[in-house]
């Protein structure tokens, strides 16, 4: 039930990297769930990770891997998350990550591992390395899609997008995917993301790039103020577009490097949104006006994550003052109701903290009837802005998440 | 579908306490939604409200009254909250409070104005003030339950309670109502509650009393994190149980009333949470072991708050892995996960961290089928501990919130 989200037919290769994907048994039903994708040797690579104090094995395993080296491939399984599993569970992470290594003659380091699906139970360590050479000859650089399916779990679309632009004369491509459906919340919840370029690009760059993408996109998303174990987003620069490599003194290529990259995370970003689970509306909330970011965040979030507002979404209910109610819950300071203004889409429903002279009831119903809504406030004392997605909250959400598992 | 609650026989009247409830036409179906509360001369009474800053128009000017003057009538409506509604809003608060201080021969500034229901149209001030004269007429003792009937909403059950205990010999009673069933999250939602004593204290222990009991009770539930514009909590002490004055040199007596106060306090704000919306489990969540309570009420909010957690709960599906998640999830510090444990009642889930050694599936199971249940959390690193009362998130839920109103 995903809101006007399609597969794009444009998927294209990154120059270095190669992926493949295949069943290994380890999801629930039969189909593709464990994927490799590989790195070239001088790619820049820069990872971020869960801020869930419960991290999952391959979490904490892939952290301590990137320390001190450039990871040369990535192994990923959906349908078991090999969280709250102990010991045990690095044990396994590390003994899949060896297997893969042995197989791609690497050290063990430069495997990372990523795993999506239930909490609490072993990985399946047999399943996982039996399958590991076969799925080792299918890596090929057009298997984007297969491993974008590979690595769903209530997802009921594959997440993936790619870009193509021009630095230095030379044709660069970023393709990503990503996945995560429900458990999203600021700072990446059960979201794994992997995009790729084949830009030449620095290592301290590349690390920029990541954050600041990820704070305008994944960290701008809540279906259900949910955060995971698992969580994770990595961003890597094979550099074989042969541009001259972009430094910190190379000012306009970053911002064209960086507008395109973004323009891929928000995407992948909304994707998820879109995808939400029982998602029936997607939802741009922005708020302006506030004395700091933090605030007009605080404003967003309490709209998105008020289960009164996301059930008035379902029902196409312009009940704004539960708008209202939710921007006077974000606990923010120095908050002066009579500048608050708030419209839904163009149709002003509140100004001066109050109702607005103009509001009718049918002008809201008509803009809660789409499927794509913006709420926008304006907090009227200061020049900070924000922007956020989110959805409504619907019986099918309850169903999907009450049923899952069982 | 209330979990486990019915109204108790024992009603007992409060002396000196007068009240009565009419059907004004405010609410959406006929029944009674106006009500005042008497108040004899000479009672102590205390309050506290709501700390949305969006605050309803009642609210606000029931704190401006309250500031140099002890209140003798509280006048209370169910299904418009005169929230979002601006002067005006504050002009029919004060005109209704001005009606009633003309018949009960008192000033404007001792009528208290309490409204409940949807916020952002204005209150049918007509309706309200035509209806006065004969609502005082009905004044007595013993419509208590009349008048917890006439302040319900999304409530199915009317929440009403009475207590009785000797201090000096003398008997005391205590009874107390509220309502409530969704919107509610610490720091009260939707919440408004009266509760009176004959008891004979000072005022400065009123205050400290409410306070502390509603730090113990209504600030410890939630039924979905939303809080409301409206909320409020009045105690009322009128004196004529005859005890002497109970001042804060009577250290045991104040523990008794307190302790009783407190019992009541809780009831009815478990009876809030029994209600909640589409509530079909009753939770209660203990965290001990934390360094700081703020940490224990965060893990217990986290937790509680979580619409993974509730599906789950919904579903009957012990997914641990979802508690765990929300622990880790809860933004304390220095959290040591590997001292964390986790129990369903008797069945221990998580020991040091990870799934316990003993636990199975359907010993989860056979906890999480009963209607009662308790999570129960060892942050293992402290002394500080705190308890939360919450229900789970159902279908029923996104029915209520989505039709109401419409």
């Amino acid at each position: 039930m995903a809101v006007e989200l399609q597969v794009p037919e444009n998927i294209l290769p990154v120059k270095g990297i190669r992926l493949a994907a295949i069943s290994a048994g380890i999801y629930a039903r039969s189909r593709n769930d464990l994927s490799i994708i590989e790195i070239p040797a001088g790619s820049r690579v820069s990872a971020v990770f869960t801020s869930n104090q419960f991290c999952a094995a391959p979490v904490i395993l892939a952290k301590k891997h990137l320390k001190n080296n450039s990871p040369r491939y990535l192994l990923i399984n959906a349908g078991n998350a090999n969280a709250g599993t102990g010991d045990e569970g690095i044990k396994n992470a590390h003994n899949s990550c060896s297997a893969l290594a042995e197989i791609g003659s690497c050290k063990v380091e430069e495997v990372l591992p990523f795993s999506t699906g239930v909490i609490g139970e072993n990985l399946p360590i047999e399943k996982i390395n039996n399958k590991l050479p076969q799925l080792f000859e299918k890596l090929s650089d057009d298997n984007w899609l297969s491993v974008a399916e590979s690595i769903m779990t209530t997802d009921t679309v594959p997440k993936i997008i790619s870009k193509t632009f021009l630095i230095d004369e030379k044709k660069v491509t970023i393709t990503g995917i990503a996945k995560g459906a429900g458990m999203i919340q600021p700072n990446m919840a059960t979201m794994l993301s992997f995009i790729a370029t084949d830009a030449n690009i620095s290592k301290e760059l590349i690390d920029q790039a990541l954050i600041d993408s990820v704070n305008r996109s994944f960290n701008r998303i809540t279906v259900d103020g949910d955060m995971s174990t698992n969580d994770a987003c990595v961003l890597i620069a094979t550099g074989q577009a042969n541009n001259s490599e972009i430094g910190s003194e190379d000012v306009e290529e970053f911002r064209q490097f960086f507008n395109a990259l973004n323009e891929v995370f928000i995407a992948l970003a909304q994707a998820i949104v879109r995808d939400g689970e029982g998602a029936t509306k997607f939802v741009e909330i922005e708020v302006s006006g506030g004395e700091t970011q933090k605030d007009c965040l605080s404003v967003a979030y309490s709209i998105a994550n008020s289960p009164l507002v996301k059930t008035a979404l379902t029902a196409s209910d312009p009940n704004w003052g539960r708008i209202l109610a939710s921007v006077g819950n974000a606990g923010v300071k120095n908050m002066n109701i009579e500048k608050v203004s708030i419209c839904l889409g163009d149709v002003c429903i509140v100004e001066n903290g109050r109702r607005a002279a103009t509001y009718t009831e049918q002008a809201g119903k008509d803009v809660f009837l789409k499927d794509e809504i913006k709420i926008i406030v304006n907090l009227g004392v200061g020049k900070a802005e924000e922007k956020i997605w989110t959805t409504d909250l619907s019986y099918e959400y309850i169903k999907i998440n009450a049923e899952y598992r069982t």
